[in-house]
């Protein structure tokens, strides 16, 4: 992630403005506010803004008049409360919006979550900038065999490096030739006098999908720990895995006693079938249930054993 | 609207508080956030938060790195041209909170939209305020004739007194009632001590529906415009209406720019159909298109020609 | 649930009427419908259309040219792989259509749920009927003592004759003066000659919030299977389970191989908290964790041990 | 647009399926039921299921407990008032779905309306297939120079060849190299054995935006309408636009009333602002108003202009 040095001085520019409000503040999330943290090679999520803190998310369950706060502790009781009973609407209430870059392929995986408000920067209007991921050798990985979906080993460092020849190769060809399409530097100068140029919205379709692409995108709370409760999952492609573990740290500073719930009753958590609930009272009744008399497939089995630390 | 003394102290406290933030700030929202707008004659709207100014409008179109003000012409320019174009993602950058106190049967009406957040006081877990809507005798008026859903001439004072103290006595007697069923005052104590109190999920049933409730709703800038085109609109009820209208002035406050373009482009704007065009251009060709020739219907005739202030 | 004879032969009628069609067609659901099922004292459910059958949901998971369907076995085991791991797009490719009479104060429970379309029945435009629901004495229960939501022990039979007096005073009152005030009956006569209707926006403001209204809903399967986890659940009021259960049946009906993943996975499945998980662990492994030294609450840690069989 | 003959022959086995049903069934809209039509080079639009007709849309309004229907000059006429009146509800009771094949930057655009339910073919899972856009020189334009998002005059024949033999070039060669990465066949056979192939997940960065997805996607009506006037409006980018239209004719045959009132009170309509209808107001009086007294922008007084056929 390199900025240019004329974002560099927008960014610190716009951190040296302050206000008073008597709105909910949380000055840990104030201290990162409008800085790019950075994801991927050239990619980051920066926090642009914010709505309500952990009290925001109990003056809403209350429906109060004045902040939601009585005591730390009543607060983290009723925050654990809602959380475990799927009381949603409680954590609607907060809101949160970033600007992000990232590739277009990892863009395309993000849109599916449909309950944000997003802005795109546009390919129609302007000119996409020159910058496309790579891969560290340490994420280039096979296809997985018992999985149709994922990766299993890490390639070996010459078979990294002819992969990324060719990613690099033909994302540098095809940037280039969009270039040319265009007949059009950044400054909108015309390159070749005697030619026209394609138009943006024709010309980007020469692009690679490891381009990257921006926008701000802005979110309430329960959608978005919905949102990091499947990216920061491990079934989960690594690309946007690697954005949702720097916004989860983000919820962290924002908004401490829900993340560590969210942590408890969601990523930590495990559901359990009906049929795996009763092979867990089975084992608890000292009884030996196998894969064959569970009603579960092999699968399933193997996966129950893991969560349960169990030896099967 | 009459907040007990401990309502009133929550909100003075909540209005002292006050912080630092580099979050975009809007001082004339600020000068009445938290403070309870009254509506109708029990009602009220607060502004509880809100994120962004118009300028978080321009800043999301540009998917720009800084402040999104160049200078407030351009602002204005773009937040037009945005707006005449449909281009509703910019607006959806914007959020606000509201805390209001409504009659039941105008949240009936209000909850259909639907891209909001709300958290509504709850009737299981808690007990309704004693608090119903009575119309002022002003906006008591008979059916239409001429449209099925809708008011029309205002009723007499001898009328008025009647339907008044029907409503009054039906209301007053179904939260008595209430009271009895639950068994209970609001300080949790017991009235006849010898029966159990009825569940509140079940005893509230009993209420009528100009009993008051109240809720936390948030929604963003766009659907909040939708919102105010559909229910400041002289086809919607004159109770919601009247909300709509304190609400318009939150934005007023909040996004001028933004207000001003909604009311030339929304609010004082009409869409004329097709076959309304072909009128529309014909009479300024110099003809004279008849409500029979013009594929209008005698209703559609006559709102064209009152949209166009022409006799007709 | 008594419909007039002109509703009753709008129904058989529509049944009556049969086409020909290309599209995933659901025998044991086509016979029953249009039918009302009956739910509480005047309520029903009537499925009024569909889009989708088990096969439709592995052809989009497919995204295939042809039906799903390979094998009803490969077909089953790909839904409960979907369900399983929260692919929900391929159950949002079903779609079901209702008719619904509930008490309105189910009807605020229930719109809630915002993923759903829905047209209700107006009060500005209409006359409400005059139907009402009384609870049966097995369902007038007392306040939950333990829990601020909730009911508790059933009334006895002279208590509960009292409150079923109370509720059918004050709903036959207030619908008597809900005519009075509208001042025609349900042809369209005027009741008193010498004085005007009021507005029935207004008007219905007097009823109860037991009175029946009734609406077209119609919501995509993965979000009805959503409502039903939360509707068919315990923890909610019994007017709506009572809605969710006959609906689960039609759900039942039309998509058998879902019902089964879904009952298995969602409605008799728990999620484990981290905390709870360790528990489990710990007790697997001969252990004594006690609720101190686990980090659950007294609430928790008692739902826990129900939910293992075990006696904690 | 070329189906293998085993997509064909799924496509035939399957409309070769006839089931009795009595839901509302669409004859017109039955014939084409589940056949592609195609779109650009490579692309189609198969309708593969439907949920109600015209009569569905007033059956709902009415909350009927029988079929719409009236008489269709009735329904004609409900429908044209709820078009007018933005009554949106009832067109949401109707619902579609379509399978789609479409280059990846236009799947970009589409995907940014929110409100359908959408299952892409996944190039995590599977390989996608070889075909990618080139558009015909008839639709190779030069950037437009009034309008930074749009195109203007077509290219010269020579520009346009020497256009095409880029894109062709680079989606073939990075298509060549996807399926090097790949090491891997469609039919799942190692092309070199001595070394592992990349996952699919990874690999698929290296495609171009003009290589064909394809996805399900299914919608209300109103939402469907919602995304057809602004995707069939002449500022959409032009391939999208031809999804559009091929769309819209899907409309036309399933829903005939709904797809004239949509055409007169939407795709023809134009909405006039506040200053717009001043302009208007003064026309017809007799009076000059100029650009400079209207409070028009010189743009918005070209397109008033155009609009209204007047020379101005």
């Amino acid at each position: 992630m390199e900025l240019t040095a004329e974002q560099q001085a927008e960014i610190t520019e716009a951190r040296e403005q302050a206000a008073i409000t008597r709105r909910a503040t949380v000055p840990e999330l104030e201290s990162i506010l409008l800085q790019p943290l950075p994801v991927l090679d050239h990619g980051f999520v920066r926090v642009i803004d914010y709505m309500g803190d952990d009290a925001a998310i109990v003056q809403a369950a209350r429906v109060s008049y004045g902040r939601g706060t009585r005591r730390v502790q009543d607060d983290a009781g009723l925050i654990r409360y809602l959380m475990r009973h799927r009381h949603s609407t409680p954590f609607e209430m907060c809101e949160i919006k970033y600007h992000i870059k990232l590739p277009i392929f990892v863009a395309r995986q993000w849109i599916r979550h449909r309950t944000a408000n997003v802005n795109e920067y546009s390919g129609r209007y302007s000119i996409l900038d020159k910058e496309y991921y790579l891969p560290e050798p340490g994420h280039l990985a096979a296809q997985a065999k018992t999985n149709r979906q994922g990766r299993d080993e890490v390639l070996s460092a010459a078979d990294a490096a002819r992969v990324l020849a060719i990613l690099r190769d033909d994302a540098e060809r095809c940037y280039a030739d969009y270039e040319t399409l265009l007949n059009e530097d950044r400054d909108g100068n015309r390159l070749d006098p005697d030619r026209p140029g394609l138009a943006r919205e024709l010309a980007r379709m020469n692009l690679t999908l490891n381009t990257y692409t921006q926008w701000y995108w802005k979110i309430d709370l329960h959608n978005l720990l919905h949102f990091l409760s499947l990216r920061a999952d491990p079934h989960a492609q690594y690309e946007i895995r690697a954005y949702a573990a720097v916004m989860l740290e983000t919820v962290q500073r924002w908004l401490p006693i829900t993340a560590e719930a969210f942590s408890d009753y969601r990523l930590g958590a495990a559901l359990l079938s009906a049929r795996a609930l009763a092979v867990v009272r089975r084992l608890l009744a000292g009884e030996q249930p196998t894969p064959a008399d569970s009603g579960l497939s092999a699968r399933e089995w193997r996966e129950l054993m893991a969560v349960l630390g169990h030896d099967g």
